[in-house]
């Protein structure tokens, strides 16, 4: 499988409500039908399975590096990170990496 | 789709050279022929599209919570970690969640 995926994990900052978390989750899922680059977009919310993880996890596929660089610059997702995700956010780990 | 994904990011601790990170990934990528409960397994060096990224990601898809568990725990898994990444790692960030 070809394309170009974009992962980042959060750990929301102490005291973060969980309707906190669905906005952020709600308003990234809005994301795929208003930026036609995404290729395939998974979110998820820590299953706590082992202690110490993070919260939040976006896996995110593109066809090639400049459909992620359009969606990272994309005003929608700009949005959604400068309003809902980062007065949220304690950590923040990202990779992006050639499938 | 369905099932349950397993994420991590690594960032190295300064001064691992560049050879102990192919070693990281080749030994990571046998585990898929030694353990059966692995559905799909990513594996990817940060391309640097952004500063201050971590440096490797695992994107590992299970078909439930219980195969990610018998991954987690399996003997050859724990060699690759206990012999090859936790000697390297500087920081870590994982979430597991519900696909």
């Amino acid at each position: 499988m070809s394309g170009f995926r974009h992962v980042v994990l959060f750990r929301w900052a102490e005291g973060t409500t969980t309707l906190q978390q669905e906005e952020v989750a709600a308003r990234l899922s809005e994301l795929p039908a208003k930026i036609p680059q995404i290729r395939s977009y998974s979110l998820g919310v820590n299953a706590k399975v082992n202690p110490g993880g993070y919260d939040f996890a976006v896996v995110a596929d593109f066809d090639d590096r400049e459909g992620y660089l359009a969606y990272r610059d994309h005003p929608d997702h700009r949005a959604v990170v400068e309003e809902v995700i980062t007065p949220l956010v304690a950590d923040r780990a990202a990779v992006q990496y050639e499938l």
